[in-house]
């Protein structure tokens, strides 16, 4: 059975050349980047054009670049990193963050910005939020669950507003891990000093990820040993995830506009089909400010799991939500924050498109769907 | 030019194998083990029967094998793990331990056992360093320097004999990342809670590891999230990786008589030559106690730096101690530990053997090094 897979958004494929790129630094190129011999400077050569890579893509310095094995490992040392220094301190997050943000950010003063019923955060609210002890601010770049896309550079401009005058510093972090593929990661144009990235989500190798950490910024490292990556990431270095990562973010931003603008039209398209052929579904989060992938719908009156299970046995591969809370039995803290009653929460489904998704797909997909509902 | 490796302990190369092993997990079945469809269902029973596999190495049960990205994070796993449980407790280390011992440790109350000549630890010193607050002691299971083995059933025995009557639980972790290829990894024979692996020590991936916890035992995790790996290392699951680990786990360990008594002899005839050829070497290290690819020595008056550029330059690769400390400048805390000088430290050369080590290679080094020194 050809197996049509909506669910980018928990995992993407490695990519041919991005494995093709890594393939020598397994056998070998296989060195230990902090051996003195020839053969260790090359690997960390390597290493080093890696990280090159990877802050040209975001405009960045490639000491701004931090290596770490995931983007959940990132969004910790990110936030761990900062108030670890400042516990005195406090945090403010979005209240739809992943929970690789949220449950550090709890182990802190830590207070949640509300959202507006199509997930986008309300600006006065953060703004109220912050104080004179606010040291971290981290907000999203794009929601996993529902895509909706935040309005970082506001965001930003509020933060640098706020920064005059102050005693503390007041950092901004945001978890870019599901926009890398599809939206602009300039770290100056966002105003952001940290900022997260996971391979396995950038058709790259799962378990590796990125932190950008600006430049004179110190964290408290999460992970110590042999000081690796200025001591941020100890562990002898995985020079081909890291050079898997950085192919894999650069084929991504090369192909970043062709595809947002081809999944753009595809997800117009789903959604036409969905109104046409499924009237009582209802799109959640923002139609205009979401990534071009994700397509989040209630099923008023249905049962999610019952419904990917039948996706499922026809081939169709997609989610309830977030994967990495997907043995969870607790409704979506999204879906609650932006609103949703429990049930409608349950009545949900998550399709997120990716590289291999076609017009074809979609129509097939929705026409499945539309004979399962009107069973 | 033949690259002739002698620094196995630094890094080893992926097995052919263990990479065929990996291979379908990065495209094909790259699917999020956490997802509710078949094939995200399927990717859980490839990690889980990967977990199942490094259990039976260590006879141990699945469920208490944690899947770590490394070595280092596994050795930060299990002592912030156990030490943010007891705050106010203490922990007990071997002065020889690797930096990513060290270091966390010494975020808490740290008493370092003295080792003797040969490496080993004292152990009176170690039963006088344990008191009513001690609740983890942490012994490597060979050094990674100069490979010096730890009477690590005798530490078992005495803790356990410690622990009656007492107020506060005493566990027993060992770093065993550079034991692995050679050694019993039984964890109730050796009396171990805690045990940590490394992939990229036994022909596996880099960044991937292990951390064994006894059954029953409940750690502080270090990263947080979607609540992976029974909340201990939150993070979308590498499953290419922990079958990669496996993979390399199982061969090494069905190896591992063959490859130690062949190694064995290699390091007799590398010791035996040394001898006869270079004199002045001293051997550091236990003769009896050791693993069987290491072969560490010291040449009074030479610059190991030196040397190891003009191995280099005739093919071989050799290392001064460990990799992960190489770009520091200190002299090894290892070495100062056992009571060499400085000026010996900066005189000392560290073979490391593997699978590819031939006895050509090992006439050809020790010859090689015999001109250099005669020069």
């Amino acid at each position: 059975m050809t197996v049509r897979y909506f669910d980018h958004a928990a995992a993407t494929p490695l990519d041919a050349d991005v494995l093709a790129a890594m393939q020598p630094y397994f056998s070998e190129q296989f060195y230990n980047p902090s051996a003195t011999y020839t053969a260790g400077q090359s690997a960390r050569k390597s290493l080093e054009a890696a990280r090159t890579q990877v802050a040209a893509v975001l405009a960045a310095r490639a000491s701004e670049i931090i290596f770490t094995a995931g983007g959940t490992e990132a969004n910790n040392l990110a936030i761990h990193g900062i108030m670890q220094r400042f516990p005195e301190g406090n945090i403010v997050v979005s209240s739809i963050e992943h929970d690789s943000v949220l449950a550090p950010a709890h182990h802190y003063d830590c207070r949640e910005v509300a959202v507006m019923a199509d997930g986008r955060i309300d600006l006065e609210d953060l703004k109220a939020k912050i104080d004179d002890n606010t040291v971290l601010v981290s907000i999203m770049y794009a929601n996993n669950e529902v895509g909706t896309l935040q309005p970082l550079r506001d965001v930003g401009q509020l933060i640098q507003g706020l920064r005059k005058g102050r005693a503390r510093p007041l950092y901004f972090h945001t978890d870019a891990c599901q926009a890398a593929n599809y939206l602009d990661l300039q770290a100056s144009r966002l105003g952001v000093d940290l900022m997260t990235l996971n391979g396995g989500k950038i058709y790259g190798p799962k378990q590796s990820g990125v932190l950008f950490v600006r430049g004179g910024l110190v964290l408290e490292p999460l992970i110590l040993g042999g000081g690796q990556e200025r001591g941020l990431r100890s562990g002898t270095e995985n020079v081909a995830g890291a050079v898997g990562f950085a192919a894999a973010l650069t084929k991504t931003h090369s192909l970043r506009r062709e595809e947002a603008q081809r999944l753009e039209g595809l997800q117009e398209q789903f959604v036409d089909l969905l109104t046409e052929k499924i009237p009582q579904a209802v799109l959640n989060g923002s139609r205009k400010s979401r990534l071009a992938n994700n397509v989040h719908i209630t099923l008023p009156g249905f049962d999610n799991e019952r419904l990917l299970i039948q996706l499922d046995e026809a081939g169709f591969l997609a989610a309830a939500g977030s994967a990495c809370s997907a043995s969870n039995e607790e409704p979506s803290h999204v879906l609650r924050a932006m609103g949703l009653s429990d049930q409608a929460a349950q009545a949900s489904l998550r399709f997120t498109m990716g590289r291999a998704t076609t017009e074809e797909q979609v129509r097939q997909v929705v026409d499945t769907l539309s004979s399962l509902v009107a069973q």
